[in-house]
């Protein structure tokens, strides 16, 4: 296994404006969604945008509906609703957002992520219900 | 009333990162938060991104709660909890997520927000839970 | 039309146990959940519990998205996410839940619903996923 | 301690009417609310009605959020706002509902539950915010 498989970073268009990468590689086949924090992705409070928080649990528990099908973690999932609760505030510096499988079937699939501080802390938690595109229906 | 009166523009990282616009000043006091949807926004699939709806349908939530206290927008609310449904895929172009106040008392507000492409059709949609920053406990 | 046409009642033994009717004959395809609350339904607040709340706005939501369907207002959808925002305390007396198509397509429909005193007065609010129990899968 | 500590049965109308009990008494501080599901609890699949699990699921949170507080359980807690997620069907038979505190402070905790049927199948999960209710302001 060469370094670095199972990192996505870049492919898409918002991945590049916000700076994070997303890790489908550990052996859990729970992906975790990583950015390092700095004043691009605080609000008015100096804390993590409840809204790049968002970015970062739906794109961990995509990509973890996504390793339900296989090793890629591109397969392609819709979120169809996310619920997300928010614990406490984000500070700059690294956070990561890890998905877990809850729940589902063939084509529904319910996960749940939580978005952690470096240091440990609980920022927010997610979870939601994804949708597996049909590869022939995908836009 | 001087012209742009009620628009908030590039005051936070966040804002200045993603590029959207916020319009406190309608007399119906219902904030909008607007963004037009470019190759930056846009997920694997080349439709709006979940998490960027996500920044939009919070924003204008948390601006609307703010203004239940005054006329200018800016109150600070943090949200609580999130809860976003989405409907459809949103194209590049222009996208609106106004909000609306569906209840709450004191310290808490319930708003909800649509958003919606500028041909009408509606993209996503989302409730949540929004607390009042006290002056003295703002971070 | 004969008199009680769209009514349903004592369907299913949760129907039964809680009371309340289901009115699917609207014209407005918007289906209703009434129940006369009484002591029976109360927390120890003394005010509608919670759950009853969500048990009427569930109903409501899944037989509106079943009149997407056909006038039966039976065609069966099972709930597979609800957010539900408590407003106000529900009171005895007579309430409603009333339900809204939102979005969605063949097999899943997004709907809302609002539960609300006689008075007017808002209690609570909910909106989720539905999907559409296709005829030889149901259980 | 006398058997039976920590359990609540028959303490509001909502309870009797289902027939749940409550056990706050767990040295984990985790309450469990416990129904025996039969046909008074079913939906028109003859499977445990969504409404009824939100109840379950309500319940075990509230009692969770209290046991924050004291080791009564019984200090009150309002639901703000609930989000269930239907993992799969519940059948007759004995079912949990288990509430775990996520974070929160003095005012709001955030509590999540799971409800598993006896064999251990997932049946929902939900989280919530929860407010505690003021000694002076307890309806």
């Amino acid at each position: 296994m060469t370094p670095g498989h199972g990192i996505i970073r870049d492919e898409t268009g918002t991945q590049r404006l916000i700076g994070y990468t997303l890790d489908v590689g550990q052996p859990d086949r729970r992906a975790r969604c990583r950015l390092v924090v700095d004043e691009r992705h605080t609000n008015r409070h100096g804390v993590l945008h409840g809204g790049i928080a968002a970015v970062l649990l739906d794109n961990a528990c995509g990509a973890t509906a996504s390793l339900t099908l296989d090793d890629s973690g591109r397969q392609p999932f819709l979120t169809i609703s996310l619920n997300t609760d928010f614990i406490g505030a984000g500070r700059p510096g690294g956070v990561t957002a890890t998905g877990r499988v809850i729940g589902g079937g063939r084509s529904l699939v319910f996960v749940g992520a939580d978005l952690v501080q470096d240091d440990g802390t609980l920022i927010a938690t997610a979870s939601g219900v994804f949708k597996r595109v049909p590869a022939e229906a995908a836009p």
